[in-house]
């Protein structure tokens, strides 16, 4: 049994070539246990944005605050607070902030041999 | 790419002996090609509480709104809008509502077998 909150999560600034103004953090990792899934963080302050990349596991999304687009092979796809997001295995995908004020807060929950 | 929110997802009454006044959405799930893990969502109404109980695997939690307690081995701990929470494979827990007013709502995050 773990129980942490955000505010007690060191903040770390991912290697992520192609990322601007994005900041990580692990709240449910291998370090507690987990067994299968981690649950990770990002924060993305307005102008920001994640690498538009792809890879062989899937993201599952929850914006836990602020707005943004996900740029997707569908086209760019608007996300904001209370959303859930898959991104599939394979597919290309990019996290935007697209407000001028406000970050964009997101958990990015992968498989945790990619923590 | 699937992307949607809680005012999309049909809320069902999940059959687990043991509950009170809960409800659950599956926002994340194998119907939309999630490879591993399924994102639940499950709302404790006041006074309402999920089953005591133990399994082979493992939750990821996350407090959306509201708050409560998490009963486990360790006794009862309190959780809050904004906590994460891991509840290890085999560890005996509850989710409480300990609120006079207001819903519990949390992610509960399991492998997509347990979905």
């Amino acid at each position: 049994m773990h129980i942490t909150s955000l505010d007690q999560i060191e903040k770390t600034v991912p290697e992520m070539p192609g990322a601007k103004a994005v900041c990580k953090q692990v709240p449910l990792s291998r370090e507690h246990g987990a067994p299968t899934f981690s649950f990770r963080v990002f924060t993305i302050e307005p102008g920001g944005h994640t690498p538009l990349h792809r890879h062989p596991y899937e993201h599952m999304n929850y914006v836990i605050t602020g707005q943004g687009i996900l740029v997707s092979e569908d086209g760019e796809l608007s996300v904001r607070e209370g959303d859930f997001a898959l991104v599939l295995p394979g597919e290309n995908h990019q996290y935007r902030n697209s407000s001028s004020g406000r970050d964009l807060v997101m958990i990015c929950a992968v498989p945790i041999e990619h923590e």
